[in-house]
């Protein structure tokens, strides 16, 4: 297997590999170009996401600043819309469904570090994918962890620390994040 | 009513109107030339500040990067300090006292989308006014949700997450926020 | 005792002295710098890095955009790794030992403002440093308060907020933090 694969698959994996680095390398050249662009530029900024995502529609926008790790790995549905200062880190997939809206400052997760210190630092990493369905809307200042999926029409409270799936048609917040309301 | 006058009154409006669509456009080229100013240019930093806000005075001091969606529905009393990567949603009005200090990576949101998914995904939006008294210091971190009002002498611990209304002289923390202490 | 004194050694100090401004003038230019370099130039990143803080050693890969107060009071170990976003207000000594890992969207406080709203108004302010430990991860999203003492193997879970100090060999998480498993 190659380290590609292997973090794909959620296993142990070197980061330092050259394939590895050099599509990092690409993802921040491209999420750079695009930090700097305005939003008058609505082709250029739709190129630079084409390239840099794995898949996307044609209803995208996304605020500067934004950061991914490889971008290749986040594949989302129609009409996604995410504001000001997000990162997504995507060793593992990140899928987001149709109509997703995602606020300012929110911080998407996959990568995981041994907790083992002398095996974390050997520099190794690991990455378990994020799921998002349909109809969500995350709000801003929250955080989602490696392994999460949410289904579909859930909100996300501002703030929240999602440690855990979901279901469908959920409001949850806090720190851990709980289900506050039914839907 | 037109979308703005909506939009200000707290109704449901649509952000895809072509003048708040300008407004924010507007705001965008005014923040990405303000994060682009260094901290020696204080006359250009103050007349894009003033061109981008409803209300300032004399004495303002905003680290970039700094992020807000109209700008003109900010307004601010003297005295005013903003740390790094604060974003400001202004969708309503963010009224500020005097006196206020904004830690780093705050959020202070009025933006609101319906909570269902039909509804939401029509794209229509509602905002609900922040207000801050005078002398309030906002912890880094922070997010202050749509509708809050704080009253005078607030302290906001960093990492809390404020979710409703607090009166004069108190010390709130925690996600959602309660009073942690008396001044 | 000189304003740069009172503030390293946690007395109450006024941030508009003379060197005090020139310093923390001083370490915008070179983080500005810094958040607008490229992930190629590695030896022009060492040099700023270098410039920028108090010590690093060799191995030191911060992600703009990066920024921090005055840069001279940061003092890290070797092996050092900084992801998207991140802020440190280093008016007391930041002290991060070998092998630490800070994930994205972290805060790093130091700085204090007087909780009295007429003193706090008066602009004085005062810090208390924050130490981590050898072998540490800050997960992504996570504030650490002033005064905060982490020891060594320590891994704060995203979305914390460290309000006290903890000891060796502890994985903490929550607003406030606690202990949530001991490695």
């Amino acid at each position: 297997m190659s380290e590609l694969d292997k973090m794909i698959s959620g296993e142990i994996y070197d980061p330092s590999d050259e394939l590895l680095s050099k599509m990092r390398a690409n993802a921040r050249k491209i999420t750079a170009e695009y930090n700097r662009t305005s939003r008058e530029q609505k082709s250029e900024r739709f190129k630079l996401l084409n390239d840099l995502f794995g898949h996307i529609s044609g209803d995208i926008k996304i605020e500067p600043t934004f950061n991914c790790d490889y971008g290749k790995n986040i594949n989302i549905g129609d009409n996604f819309y995410v504001n000001f200062g997000c990162v997504i880190l995507d060793c593992a997939e990140v899928k987001i469904g149709d109509n997703c809206f995602i606020g300012p400052q929110v911080g998407i997760y996959t990568a995981c570090h041994p907790i083992d210190p002398i095996e974390r630092n050997s520099g190794v990493e690991f990455a378990k994918p994020v799921t998002i369905g349909n109809n969500c809307w995350i709000g801003g200042h929250a955080t989602i962890n490696p392994g999460v999926v949410l289904g579909d029409n859930v909100v996300v409270a501002s703030g929240s620390v999602v440690t855990k799936s979901f279901p469908n048609n959920v409001i949850v917040g806090g720190n851990p994040a709980r289900v506050i309301k039914e839907i």
